[in-house]
Protein backbone atom coordinates (compact mmCIF):
# COMPACT_ATOMS: atom_id res chain seq x y z
CA UNK A 1 0.00 0.00 0.00
CA UNK A 2 2.52 2.63 0.87
CA UNK A 3 4.71 1.35 -2.05
CA UNK A 4 1.76 2.88 -4.26
CA UNK A 5 2.61 6.21 -2.50
CA UNK A 6 6.42 6.00 -2.90
CA UNK A 7 6.32 4.49 -6.49
CA UNK A 8 4.57 7.51 -7.72
CA UNK A 9 5.57 9.38 -10.78
CA UNK A 10 3.39 11.57 -13.12
CA UNK A 11 2.73 9.71 -16.48
CA UNK A 12 3.36 11.39 -19.48
CA UNK A 13 3.26 8.86 -22.20
CA UNK A 14 -0.27 6.43 -22.33
CA UNK A 15 -0.85 3.76 -24.41
CA UNK A 16 -4.21 3.23 -26.41
CA UNK A 17 -5.86 0.84 -24.45
CA UNK A 18 -9.77 2.81 -22.99
CA UNK A 19 -9.82 2.28 -19.40
CA UNK A 20 -12.62 -0.96 -18.65
CA UNK A 21 -15.92 1.02 -16.96
CA UNK A 22 -15.74 -0.95 -13.57
CA UNK A 23 -12.16 0.01 -12.44
CA UNK A 24 -13.16 3.40 -13.55
CA UNK A 25 -16.07 3.30 -11.32
CA UNK A 26 -13.74 1.57 -8.35
CA UNK A 27 -11.49 4.53 -8.49
CA UNK A 28 -13.90 7.18 -8.41
CA UNK A 29 -15.52 5.81 -5.65
CA UNK A 30 -12.63 5.21 -3.65
CA UNK A 31 -12.29 9.22 -4.77
CA UNK A 32 -15.67 9.72 -2.88
CA UNK A 33 -14.49 8.60 0.03
CA UNK A 34 -11.86 10.81 0.65
CA UNK A 35 -12.38 13.42 4.34
CA UNK A 36 -14.83 16.35 3.12
CA UNK A 37 -16.43 19.46 5.01
CA UNK A 38 -19.52 18.28 6.80
CA UNK A 39 -20.05 15.42 4.42
CA UNK A 40 -21.28 18.00 1.94
CA UNK A 41 -19.14 16.45 -1.31
CA UNK A 42 -19.06 19.99 -2.49
CA UNK A 43 -17.34 19.03 -5.50
CA UNK A 44 -17.87 17.27 -8.95
CA UNK A 45 -15.83 14.87 -10.68
CA UNK A 46 -16.42 15.36 -14.66
CA UNK A 47 -15.32 12.52 -16.73
CA UNK A 48 -14.24 13.01 -20.27
CA UNK A 49 -13.45 10.21 -22.94
CA UNK A 50 -14.92 11.39 -26.53
CA UNK A 51 -12.49 12.39 -28.52
CA UNK A 52 -14.09 16.03 -29.50
CA UNK A 53 -14.70 17.19 -26.33
CA UNK A 54 -10.94 16.06 -25.16
CA UNK A 55 -8.93 17.67 -28.12
CA UNK A 56 -10.62 20.42 -26.47
CA UNK A 57 -9.70 20.32 -23.05
CA UNK A 58 -5.64 20.05 -25.04
CA UNK A 59 -6.26 22.85 -26.54
CA UNK A 60 -7.30 24.68 -23.26
CA UNK A 61 -4.46 22.69 -21.32
CA UNK A 62 -1.70 24.07 -23.49
CA UNK A 63 -1.65 22.01 -26.16
CA UNK A 64 0.38 19.12 -23.93
CA UNK A 65 1.29 15.98 -25.34
CA UNK A 66 -0.46 13.84 -22.79
CA UNK A 67 -3.62 15.65 -22.87
CA UNK A 68 -4.54 14.37 -25.94
CA UNK A 69 -2.66 10.26 -25.43
CA UNK A 70 -4.44 9.86 -22.53
CA UNK A 71 -7.99 7.91 -22.75
CA UNK A 72 -9.37 9.96 -19.69
CA UNK A 73 -9.48 13.20 -18.51
CA UNK A 74 -10.91 14.38 -15.44
CA UNK A 75 -11.84 17.48 -14.49
CA UNK A 76 -12.04 18.02 -10.32
CA UNK A 77 -14.81 21.25 -10.10
CA UNK A 78 -15.79 22.75 -6.47
CA UNK A 79 -19.38 22.77 -6.41
CA UNK A 80 -21.76 24.36 -4.36
CA UNK A 81 -24.62 24.63 -7.32
CA UNK A 82 -25.58 20.76 -6.38
CA UNK A 83 -25.36 21.59 -2.53
CA UNK A 84 -27.14 25.27 -3.16
CA UNK A 85 -29.97 23.65 -5.16
CA UNK A 86 -30.79 20.84 -2.83
CA UNK A 87 -31.07 23.88 0.16
CA UNK A 88 -33.44 25.68 -1.95
CA UNK A 89 -36.10 22.82 -2.78
CA UNK A 90 -35.40 22.03 1.23
CA UNK A 91 -36.86 25.03 2.66
CA UNK A 92 -33.22 25.96 3.48
CA UNK A 93 -31.65 29.15 2.41
CA UNK A 94 -27.94 27.97 0.97
CA UNK A 95 -25.02 30.99 1.82
CA UNK A 96 -22.35 29.43 -0.52
CA UNK A 97 -21.75 32.13 -3.02
CA UNK A 98 -18.57 33.36 -0.95
CA UNK A 99 -14.83 32.64 -1.09
CA UNK A 100 -14.66 30.50 2.11
CA UNK A 101 -17.06 28.36 0.52
CA UNK A 102 -15.22 27.80 -2.67
CA UNK A 103 -12.13 27.16 -0.69
CA UNK A 104 -14.12 24.16 1.47
CA UNK A 105 -15.26 23.00 -1.63
CA UNK A 106 -11.74 23.00 -3.79
CA UNK A 107 -9.98 21.48 -0.41
CA UNK A 108 -13.16 18.75 -1.03
CA UNK A 109 -12.09 18.40 -4.76
CA UNK A 110 -8.57 17.66 -3.60
CA UNK A 111 -8.75 15.22 -1.43
CA UNK A 112 -10.83 13.62 -3.69
CA UNK A 113 -8.50 13.71 -6.28
CA UNK A 114 -5.80 12.22 -4.36
CA UNK A 115 -7.39 9.23 -3.81
CA UNK A 116 -8.61 8.89 -7.00
CA UNK A 117 -4.48 9.09 -8.51
CA UNK A 118 -3.59 6.84 -5.64
CA UNK A 119 -6.49 4.37 -6.65
CA UNK A 120 -5.88 4.65 -10.10
CA UNK A 121 -1.88 3.53 -10.13
CA UNK A 122 -3.00 0.91 -7.40
CA UNK A 123 -5.19 -0.61 -10.63
CA UNK A 124 -2.25 -0.69 -12.63
CA UNK A 125 -3.01 2.67 -14.19
CA UNK A 126 -0.77 6.41 -14.42
CA UNK A 127 -1.98 9.70 -14.01
CA UNK A 128 -0.48 13.22 -14.41
CA UNK A 129 -2.25 16.93 -13.19
CA UNK A 130 -2.91 19.63 -15.05
CA UNK A 131 -2.26 22.53 -12.74
CA UNK A 132 -3.05 24.32 -16.16
CA UNK A 133 -6.91 24.03 -15.00
CA UNK A 134 -6.80 26.97 -12.69
CA UNK A 135 -5.16 28.98 -15.60
CA UNK A 136 -7.79 28.40 -18.24
CA UNK A 137 -10.45 27.90 -15.69
CA UNK A 138 -12.79 29.96 -18.42
CA UNK A 139 -12.36 27.78 -21.39
CA UNK A 140 -13.05 25.07 -19.14
CA UNK A 141 -16.13 26.53 -17.97
CA UNK A 142 -17.44 26.97 -21.57
CA UNK A 143 -16.24 23.12 -22.58
CA UNK A 144 -18.09 21.74 -20.03
CA UNK A 145 -20.76 23.92 -19.74
CA UNK A 146 -20.39 24.44 -15.74
CA UNK A 147 -22.85 26.54 -14.25
CA UNK A 148 -22.74 29.12 -11.15
CA UNK A 149 -21.18 27.82 -8.18
CA UNK A 150 -19.01 25.40 -10.11
CA UNK A 151 -15.01 26.39 -10.79
CA UNK A 152 -12.47 24.18 -11.50
CA UNK A 153 -9.86 23.16 -9.38
CA UNK A 154 -7.45 20.93 -10.94
CA UNK A 155 -7.59 18.32 -13.58
CA UNK A 156 -5.67 15.05 -14.31
CA UNK A 157 -5.15 12.89 -17.22
CA UNK A 158 -5.23 9.18 -16.26
CA UNK A 159 -4.62 5.57 -19.01
CA UNK A 160 -1.74 2.71 -18.78
CA UNK A 161 1.39 3.96 -18.91
CA UNK A 162 3.64 3.77 -21.64
CA UNK A 163 7.04 4.71 -19.80
CA UNK A 164 8.12 4.18 -16.51
CA UNK A 165 9.85 7.49 -15.59
CA UNK A 166 12.34 7.91 -12.66
CA UNK A 167 11.17 9.38 -9.26
CA UNK A 168 11.43 12.78 -9.12
CA UNK A 169 13.51 14.51 -6.26
CA UNK A 170 12.44 16.08 -3.23
CA UNK A 171 13.82 18.43 -0.93
CA UNK A 172 14.88 16.65 2.15
CA UNK A 173 12.16 16.57 4.85
CA UNK A 174 13.46 18.78 7.09
CA UNK A 175 13.30 21.17 4.45
CA UNK A 176 9.65 21.28 4.56
CA UNK A 177 9.01 19.94 7.77
CA UNK A 178 8.61 21.97 11.07
CA UNK A 179 8.58 20.71 14.44
CA UNK A 180 6.66 22.86 16.80
CA UNK A 181 6.71 26.15 15.24
CA UNK A 182 8.06 27.23 11.83
CA UNK A 183 11.85 27.78 12.02
CA UNK A 184 12.30 30.54 9.46
CA UNK A 185 15.16 29.19 6.95
CA UNK A 186 18.42 30.88 7.65
CA UNK A 187 20.61 31.90 4.51
CA UNK A 188 22.30 28.59 5.33
CA UNK A 189 19.56 26.64 6.01
CA UNK A 190 18.42 27.27 2.13
CA UNK A 191 21.97 26.21 0.59
CA UNK A 192 21.71 22.87 2.29
CA UNK A 193 18.11 22.03 1.60
CA UNK A 194 18.67 22.95 -2.34
CA UNK A 195 22.25 21.77 -2.44
CA UNK A 196 20.87 18.06 -3.78
CA UNK A 197 18.81 19.36 -6.09
CA UNK A 198 20.94 22.00 -7.82
CA UNK A 199 23.53 19.30 -8.19
CA UNK A 200 21.52 16.65 -9.86
CA UNK A 201 22.61 16.17 -13.40
CA UNK A 202 19.07 16.60 -14.78
CA UNK A 203 18.97 20.39 -13.58
CA UNK A 204 22.41 20.96 -14.68
CA UNK A 205 21.64 20.02 -18.51
CA UNK A 206 18.19 22.66 -17.71
CA UNK A 207 20.74 24.97 -17.11
CA UNK A 208 22.81 24.64 -20.44
CA UNK A 209 19.12 24.36 -22.60
CA UNK A 210 17.65 27.51 -21.07
CA UNK A 211 21.29 29.26 -20.62
CA UNK A 212 20.81 30.31 -16.90
CA UNK A 213 22.99 30.75 -14.32
CA UNK A 214 20.83 28.93 -11.62
CA UNK A 215 18.33 26.67 -11.24
CA UNK A 216 16.11 28.84 -9.80
CA UNK A 217 16.07 31.20 -12.53
CA UNK A 218 14.44 28.83 -14.61
CA UNK A 219 11.30 29.06 -12.06
CA UNK A 220 11.25 32.94 -11.80
CA UNK A 221 12.34 33.50 -15.77
CA UNK A 222 10.77 30.44 -17.64
CA UNK A 223 8.40 28.46 -16.10
CA UNK A 224 6.32 30.89 -13.54
CA UNK A 225 7.21 34.32 -14.54
CA UNK A 226 5.96 37.11 -12.10
CA UNK A 227 4.06 38.80 -14.80
CA UNK A 228 2.35 35.32 -15.85
CA UNK A 229 1.55 34.65 -11.98
CA UNK A 230 -0.19 38.41 -12.10
CA UNK A 231 -1.77 37.55 -14.76
CA UNK A 232 -3.60 34.23 -14.36
CA UNK A 233 -4.30 35.18 -10.58
CA UNK A 234 -6.43 38.40 -11.94
CA UNK A 235 -7.89 36.16 -13.88
CA UNK A 236 -8.51 33.39 -11.84
CA UNK A 237 -10.15 35.81 -9.52
CA UNK A 238 -12.49 36.98 -12.13
CA UNK A 239 -13.60 33.64 -12.50
CA UNK A 240 -14.42 33.13 -9.17
CA UNK A 241 -16.52 36.21 -9.04
CA UNK A 242 -18.34 35.38 -12.62
CA UNK A 243 -19.28 32.07 -11.26
CA UNK A 244 -20.49 33.37 -8.10
CA UNK A 245 -18.00 32.71 -5.45
CA UNK A 246 -17.34 36.66 -4.15
CA UNK A 247 -20.55 37.88 -3.12
CA UNK A 248 -18.33 38.35 0.36
CA UNK A 249 -16.71 41.38 -1.25
CA UNK B 1 -4.20 -1.03 -0.70
CA UNK B 2 -7.52 0.10 -2.29
CA UNK B 3 -9.07 -1.01 1.20
CA UNK B 4 -7.01 1.96 3.49
CA UNK B 5 -9.32 4.05 1.06
CA UNK B 6 -12.64 2.26 1.20
CA UNK B 7 -12.62 1.84 4.91
CA UNK B 8 -11.01 5.90 6.08
CA UNK B 9 -13.34 7.08 8.44
CA UNK B 10 -12.42 10.46 10.55
CA UNK B 11 -11.47 9.30 14.14
CA UNK B 12 -12.31 11.53 16.90
CA UNK B 13 -11.47 9.15 20.23
CA UNK B 14 -7.57 9.08 20.44
CA UNK B 15 -5.48 6.79 23.06
CA UNK B 16 -2.75 8.47 24.94
CA UNK B 17 0.30 6.95 23.16
CA UNK B 18 2.82 9.14 21.13
CA UNK B 19 3.22 7.71 17.66
CA UNK B 20 6.94 6.54 17.28
CA UNK B 21 9.60 9.26 15.46
CA UNK B 22 10.43 6.18 12.67
CA UNK B 23 6.38 6.17 11.84
CA UNK B 24 5.82 9.41 12.07
CA UNK B 25 8.92 10.52 9.36
CA UNK B 26 7.37 7.35 6.63
CA UNK B 27 4.28 8.83 7.14
CA UNK B 28 5.68 12.19 5.95
CA UNK B 29 7.97 11.21 3.79
CA UNK B 30 4.60 9.57 1.72
CA UNK B 31 3.38 13.31 2.22
CA UNK B 32 5.88 14.83 -0.07
CA UNK B 33 5.72 12.39 -2.21
CA UNK B 34 2.62 13.43 -4.25
CA UNK B 35 2.08 15.38 -6.91
CA UNK B 36 3.22 19.27 -6.67
CA UNK B 37 3.35 22.52 -8.82
CA UNK B 38 6.86 22.29 -11.11
CA UNK B 39 8.13 20.23 -8.51
CA UNK B 40 8.39 23.18 -6.22
CA UNK B 41 6.47 22.12 -3.21
CA UNK B 42 5.26 25.31 -2.16
CA UNK B 43 4.46 23.57 1.21
CA UNK B 44 5.27 23.87 4.99
CA UNK B 45 4.46 20.74 7.38
CA UNK B 46 4.87 22.09 10.74
CA UNK B 47 4.45 19.13 13.09
CA UNK B 48 3.06 20.13 17.00
CA UNK B 49 3.64 17.91 19.24
CA UNK B 50 4.15 19.78 22.59
CA UNK B 51 1.06 20.14 24.67
CA UNK B 52 1.15 23.81 25.60
CA UNK B 53 1.40 24.53 21.85
CA UNK B 54 -1.27 21.82 21.25
CA UNK B 55 -3.54 23.60 23.99
CA UNK B 56 -3.15 26.63 21.94
CA UNK B 57 -4.02 24.93 18.76
CA UNK B 58 -7.05 23.30 20.53
CA UNK B 59 -7.79 26.96 21.54
CA UNK B 60 -7.72 28.25 17.76
CA UNK B 61 -9.81 25.15 16.52
CA UNK B 62 -13.08 25.80 18.36
CA UNK B 63 -11.81 23.76 21.19
CA UNK B 64 -12.94 20.17 19.78
CA UNK B 65 -12.16 17.35 21.83
CA UNK B 66 -10.32 15.04 19.56
CA UNK B 67 -7.43 18.41 19.15
CA UNK B 68 -6.97 18.21 22.80
CA UNK B 69 -6.88 14.20 22.92
CA UNK B 70 -4.71 13.24 19.38
CA UNK B 71 -0.80 13.32 20.25
CA UNK B 72 0.23 14.39 16.87
CA UNK B 73 -1.38 17.99 15.01
CA UNK B 74 -0.06 18.84 12.36
CA UNK B 75 -0.57 22.76 10.03
CA UNK B 76 -0.03 22.08 6.49
CA UNK B 77 0.63 25.33 5.02
CA UNK B 78 1.06 26.73 1.61
CA UNK B 79 4.33 28.03 1.21
CA UNK B 80 6.46 30.50 -1.01
CA UNK B 81 8.63 32.11 1.39
CA UNK B 82 11.07 29.23 1.26
CA UNK B 83 10.92 29.31 -2.57
CA UNK B 84 11.02 33.32 -2.79
CA UNK B 85 14.34 33.12 0.02
CA UNK B 86 15.93 30.80 -2.55
CA UNK B 87 15.42 32.40 -5.44
CA UNK B 88 16.73 35.94 -4.01
CA UNK B 89 19.70 33.74 -3.06
CA UNK B 90 20.00 32.65 -6.33
CA UNK B 91 20.22 35.91 -8.47
CA UNK B 92 16.46 34.83 -9.66
CA UNK B 93 13.12 37.51 -8.92
CA UNK B 94 10.52 35.49 -6.85
CA UNK B 95 7.09 36.76 -8.01
CA UNK B 96 4.69 34.42 -5.80
CA UNK B 97 3.15 36.93 -3.85
CA UNK B 98 -0.14 36.72 -6.00
CA UNK B 99 -3.04 34.74 -5.95
CA UNK B 100 -2.44 32.14 -8.21
CA UNK B 101 0.74 31.10 -6.47
CA UNK B 102 -1.56 31.10 -3.17
CA UNK B 103 -3.36 28.74 -4.64
CA UNK B 104 -0.87 26.58 -6.64
CA UNK B 105 0.66 26.10 -2.40
CA UNK B 106 -2.55 25.06 -1.40
CA UNK B 107 -3.16 22.39 -4.20
CA UNK B 108 0.41 21.36 -3.47
CA UNK B 109 0.21 21.05 0.00
CA UNK B 110 -2.95 19.62 0.10
CA UNK B 111 -2.37 16.89 -1.70
CA UNK B 112 0.56 16.22 0.25
CA UNK B 113 -2.45 16.39 3.58
CA UNK B 114 -4.01 13.53 2.02
CA UNK B 115 -0.86 11.25 1.29
CA UNK B 116 0.17 12.00 5.07
CA UNK B 117 -3.90 10.69 5.71
CA UNK B 118 -3.53 7.72 3.69
CA UNK B 119 0.10 6.62 4.80
CA UNK B 120 -0.91 6.98 8.45
CA UNK B 121 -4.20 4.92 8.09
CA UNK B 122 -1.83 2.50 6.22
CA UNK B 123 -0.05 2.31 9.49
CA UNK B 124 -2.80 1.95 11.86
CA UNK B 125 -3.16 5.57 12.80
CA UNK B 126 -6.56 7.37 12.73
CA UNK B 127 -6.29 10.91 11.23
CA UNK B 128 -9.44 14.00 11.41
CA UNK B 129 -8.90 17.06 9.61
CA UNK B 130 -10.45 20.02 10.78
CA UNK B 131 -11.69 22.18 8.52
CA UNK B 132 -11.68 25.43 11.41
CA UNK B 133 -7.74 25.92 10.23
CA UNK B 134 -9.11 28.29 7.51
CA UNK B 135 -11.45 30.13 10.20
CA UNK B 136 -8.95 31.27 12.56
CA UNK B 137 -5.71 30.80 10.58
CA UNK B 138 -4.77 34.44 11.94
CA UNK B 139 -4.44 32.80 15.44
CA UNK B 140 -2.41 29.95 14.28
CA UNK B 141 -0.24 31.89 12.23
CA UNK B 142 0.75 34.13 15.69
CA UNK B 143 0.87 30.19 17.52
CA UNK B 144 2.89 28.73 14.83
CA UNK B 145 5.52 31.85 14.12
CA UNK B 146 4.32 31.72 10.05
CA UNK B 147 6.32 34.44 8.06
CA UNK B 148 5.58 36.53 5.21
CA UNK B 149 4.08 33.93 2.39
CA UNK B 150 3.22 30.74 4.53
CA UNK B 151 -0.57 30.52 5.25
CA UNK B 152 -2.59 27.55 7.19
CA UNK B 153 -4.20 25.99 4.44
CA UNK B 154 -5.74 22.59 6.66
CA UNK B 155 -4.63 20.66 9.73
CA UNK B 156 -5.31 17.70 10.92
CA UNK B 157 -4.52 15.52 14.03
CA UNK B 158 -3.36 11.93 14.49
CA UNK B 159 -2.96 9.30 16.92
CA UNK B 160 -3.79 5.90 17.76
CA UNK B 161 -7.57 5.39 17.35
CA UNK B 162 -9.97 5.04 20.56
CA UNK B 163 -13.14 4.02 18.53
CA UNK B 164 -14.17 2.21 14.85
CA UNK B 165 -16.53 4.72 13.71
CA UNK B 166 -18.80 3.37 11.15
CA UNK B 167 -18.66 4.66 7.59
CA UNK B 168 -20.21 8.08 6.90
CA UNK B 169 -22.10 7.78 3.86
CA UNK B 170 -21.93 9.26 0.44
CA UNK B 171 -24.08 10.38 -2.48
CA UNK B 172 -24.11 7.95 -5.18
CA UNK B 173 -21.68 8.13 -7.27
CA UNK B 174 -23.60 9.24 -10.41
CA UNK B 175 -24.37 12.27 -7.70
CA UNK B 176 -21.37 13.48 -8.30
CA UNK B 177 -19.52 12.83 -11.50
CA UNK B 178 -21.05 13.83 -14.73
CA UNK B 179 -19.62 11.80 -17.84
CA UNK B 180 -18.70 13.66 -20.67
CA UNK B 181 -19.69 17.59 -19.28
CA UNK B 182 -21.27 19.43 -16.61
CA UNK B 183 -25.01 17.65 -16.54
CA UNK B 184 -26.99 20.41 -14.61
CA UNK B 185 -29.90 18.76 -11.30
CA UNK B 186 -32.97 18.82 -12.31
CA UNK B 187 -35.52 18.91 -9.12
CA UNK B 188 -35.75 15.11 -9.67
CA UNK B 189 -32.37 14.78 -9.82
CA UNK B 190 -31.68 16.15 -6.39
CA UNK B 191 -34.21 14.13 -5.01
CA UNK B 192 -32.62 11.46 -5.83
CA UNK B 193 -29.59 11.76 -5.15
CA UNK B 194 -30.20 13.32 -1.74
CA UNK B 195 -33.16 10.69 -0.89
CA UNK B 196 -30.85 7.82 0.45
CA UNK B 197 -28.82 10.40 3.23
CA UNK B 198 -32.07 12.11 4.32
CA UNK B 199 -33.69 8.59 4.94
CA UNK B 200 -30.74 7.98 7.24
CA UNK B 201 -32.40 7.25 10.61
CA UNK B 202 -28.79 8.93 11.81
CA UNK B 203 -30.25 11.99 9.87
CA UNK B 204 -33.84 11.80 11.05
CA UNK B 205 -32.74 11.84 14.73
CA UNK B 206 -30.65 15.26 13.69
CA UNK B 207 -33.87 16.48 12.69
CA UNK B 208 -35.41 15.73 16.16
CA UNK B 209 -32.72 17.70 18.15
CA UNK B 210 -32.19 20.44 16.24
CA UNK B 211 -35.95 21.04 15.67
CA UNK B 212 -35.76 21.36 11.58
CA UNK B 213 -37.67 20.26 9.15
CA UNK B 214 -35.04 19.18 6.89
CA UNK B 215 -31.61 17.98 6.55
CA UNK B 216 -30.88 21.06 4.59
CA UNK B 217 -31.66 23.40 7.31
CA UNK B 218 -28.73 22.14 9.72
CA UNK B 219 -26.65 23.14 7.18
CA UNK B 220 -27.75 26.14 6.31
CA UNK B 221 -28.84 27.28 10.00
CA UNK B 222 -26.51 25.64 12.52
CA UNK B 223 -23.11 24.50 10.36
CA UNK B 224 -22.67 26.71 7.84
CA UNK B 225 -24.76 29.58 7.87
CA UNK B 226 -24.85 32.63 5.43
CA UNK B 227 -23.23 35.24 7.94
CA UNK B 228 -20.34 32.96 8.98
CA UNK B 229 -19.56 31.87 5.70
CA UNK B 230 -19.56 35.82 4.70
CA UNK B 231 -17.77 36.60 7.94
CA UNK B 232 -15.28 34.02 7.94
CA UNK B 233 -14.79 34.27 3.61
CA UNK B 234 -13.64 38.38 4.27
CA UNK B 235 -11.28 37.31 7.26
CA UNK B 236 -8.91 34.77 4.85
CA UNK B 237 -8.86 37.41 2.27
CA UNK B 238 -7.53 39.64 4.44
CA UNK B 239 -5.43 36.64 6.33
CA UNK B 240 -4.00 35.89 2.28
CA UNK B 241 -3.56 39.79 1.75
CA UNK B 242 -1.57 40.36 5.44
CA UNK B 243 0.66 37.33 4.65
CA UNK B 244 1.46 39.10 1.04
CA UNK B 245 -0.24 37.19 -1.45
CA UNK B 246 -2.56 39.24 -3.01
CA UNK B 247 -0.24 41.51 -4.84
CA UNK B 248 -2.10 41.35 -8.13
CA UNK B 249 -4.70 43.55 -6.91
Amino acid sequence: MLNILFEHRSIRKYKDNPVPTEILNSVLEAGIRASNTGNMQAYSLIVTTGSALRKQLWEAHFKQNMVQQAPVHITFCADFNRVSKWCSQREAIPGFDNFLSFFAAAIDALLAAQNVCIAAEANGLGICYLGTATYNADRLIEILNLPQLVVPVTSIVMGYPDEIPGLTDRLPLKGVVHEEVYNDYSDDAIDRIYEEKEALALHQELLKINEKKTLAQIFTDKRYTKKDNMFFSQKYLEILKKQGFMNNI
